[in-house]
């Protein structure tokens, strides 16, 4: 595990790559022999390896929890949250995250070179599942030589994970955050996605998935697909508050060029979007979500997912504009964490800002986070 | 005006295409020259020209309100609400419906040809507005000799072309019913018009716009911008209850495939709408719609808009679950319209079906609608 010190926080911080000592076995039947775990550290394990927090990331995150992505310069997706002196500590706590399995940002992934062929995988990559994405996190914690995490904590996808976790790994974890989050990808979630792979497939550079080797990038495609998703990132309200009918000029163009400043600011999400993020990745982690039922993994009963989840301290959030992950969804998961015993509590935050709230300044969200891990750690010990 | 008798319904309907008499001014600033609209009718004008009800269409409707598309074959998109017996009854309205200048079913379009060059306008097409749109209309029924209507009505676009006739023709209407539409299109209505555009557009097939010259069409762009579009139709709940995750085969494919019913409906719904669509149609009309903003016509006072509307009769109608023109839209419409002295009803219909509710089975607003005529028909003093 390579480490460097990142003076300007005076907070150890690592990261690399790491191979994970076996095949990973995955949903479909399938298994991938060799698969890399790209990942980030902040703070230090203490000596009773009882101070782990693993982050998970979102769709289109990654391991750069907190330091700048090393493409785009930009600080770190939940910077903050995660950082000396916010909630997420490195002083206290020793966090990890890792670009999940699919991804694109070091971890294996449909990008990855195939042992098999020499060539990138593309399309002969298997579909992989959030269970698989939580079976490879899982591996690679063992392989940190941590029994148990303090915490497992996502927003979004990452939630998801969450979820996954307190179903598969329960007493591998005390305890757990799940935000903006449900146990099954809706019809109109599936829907939204299908729009955004439709858009990649329809570009002629993505060549069924070939465009690496044929040095080509479906970058129009996946720009759409960008776009579509980020409208169900945000409210009404929030568009309507950041942007109205605002126009970029003074007048209309009488034209198709971005007249207003919602389409520009839509126009940006896409074009940056494609500068640091593979089409396929987006492909498979999309198919990973719309897979996502963990009820449908214990015969339709989802209290029976977290069976051996009894007596595990979990933090269930929702926003309550957040119409792609709505409130109704999180009490479906939080009663059936009840049903099977967990300490399950509840806080239904009221924002205005849709679903990504959980990226940006939340101060109760925070307050519900730190107060909650304050809580656990007391329980479990740690010396804070 | 070339009729034919429909001898199914025993019903005279009517149908063709009319050149306006005149150029037709726009908002740009610039005038189409040369105008044809594309029509159908429903039953006779009756001797004192009093009868007569203009249907407005939505973004992909158009004038086959209640005939057999002559594309697709299938039922015009109101033959719910327009026939005998029905809400809009032929045998005692003059019912017309046209196609809207900019569209592709025969009204002159960027599909036409351009009499300066002699080549299809593509994106020489001026772009055009709701008002526009609602001025080709005007000079259309005029033509046809009738002074006033006894009744616009539409939803969608269809709703805002029914208050843009409110706010600039109130003398030439006895009543007018707009359903799930709103003043203005929201930030979030744009961006997702937005999507939409820059998926055509994003699809090499479409030119620059020049596609028809090449004999090419931007099919899947256009596909995709459907699909986008068609999510935005229904509600989430309404999208649950048709397809949850429920599966098209036995199994998951592992694959891309459309493996949930809501992803193979999506692909139907872009599939089978660019057999009947045109994509640079697509692009005119989501921008008319974009730039709809009756307020902004009138220095930003919506009662304003309607200064010259005091006394008409007009029914305002929502659907609760419609997101895309949702309730609290209308009731500002109503406010204004209340301000400005009109005789305003607003009906808020329960239902669950989105904002397409307007186009499918609501027995509420048929009963609405019909009640609403009625009276109107009666204070009109049409012999029912």
């Amino acid at each position: 595990m390579s480490e460097t010190l990142d003076r300007s926080h005076a907070i150890e911080t690592g990261g690399g790559v790491i191979r994970l000592d076996r095949p990973l076995r995955l949903d479909s039947g399938l298994s991938l022999k060799r698969v890399d775990i790209a990942y980030k550290t902040y703070g230090r394990l203490n000596d009773d390896r009882s101070n782990a927090v693993l982050v998970c990331h979102a769709l289109t995150g990654d391991q750069h929890v907190a330091s700048a992505h090393p493409m785009t310069g930009r600080p770190g997706w939940w910077s903050r949250v995660v950082g000396e002196g916010k909630t997420l500590d490195p002083t206290r706590y020793f966090i990890i995250c890792t670009n999940v399995v699919g991804g694109c940002m070091g971890s294996t992934g449909p990008a990855s070179i195939s042992p098999d062929t020499g060539q990138p995988y593309a399309l002969t990559f298997p579909v992989i599942t959030i269970p698989d994405m939580v079976r490879a996190q899982a591996a690679f914690i063992e392989q940190l030589g941590i029994e148990t995490l303090f915490a497992v904590v996502g927003g979004s996808m990452g939630g998801m994970q969450v979820l996954q976790w307190a179903a598969d790994y329960p007493d591998r974890l005390f305890s757990a955050v799940c935000i903006a989050a449900a146990a099954r990808h809706s019809a109109q979630n599936i829907a939204f996605h299908e729009v955004g792979r439709q858009a990649i497939m329809a570009d002629p550079n993505w060549c069924g998935g070939d465009y690496a080797s044929r040095s080509l990038r479906p970058e129009k495609g996946l720009a759409v697909a960008r776009m579509a998703a980020h409208i169900t990132y945000l409210s009404e309200p929030a568009l309507q508050r950041k942007f109205g009918r605002e126009l970029q000029r003074d007048g209309l163009s009488w034209g198709f060029d971005a007249d207003f400043q919602v389409e520009s600011y839509l126009r940006h999400q896409g074009s940056s979007f494609v500068d640091r993020f593979d089409a396929n990745s987006y492909l498979y982690i999309t198919r990973a979500m719309d897979y996502f039922d963990l009820a449908a993994q214990a015969d339709g009963v989802l209290g029976e997912a977290f069976r051996g989840a009894k007596g595990l301290r979990i933090c269930v959030m929702s926003f309550t504009s957040d119409w792609l992950y709505p409130t109704a969804e999180a009490r479906i998961v939080v009663r059936a964490l009840n049903a099977a015993g967990a300490r399950a509590s509840f806080v239904e935050i009221e924002s205005d800002k849709g679903h990504d709230a959980f990226l940006l300044d939340e101060p109760v969200m925070d307050e519900a986070l730190s107060g909650f891990l304050m809580s656990a750690a007391f329980a479990r010990g740690i010396c804070l």
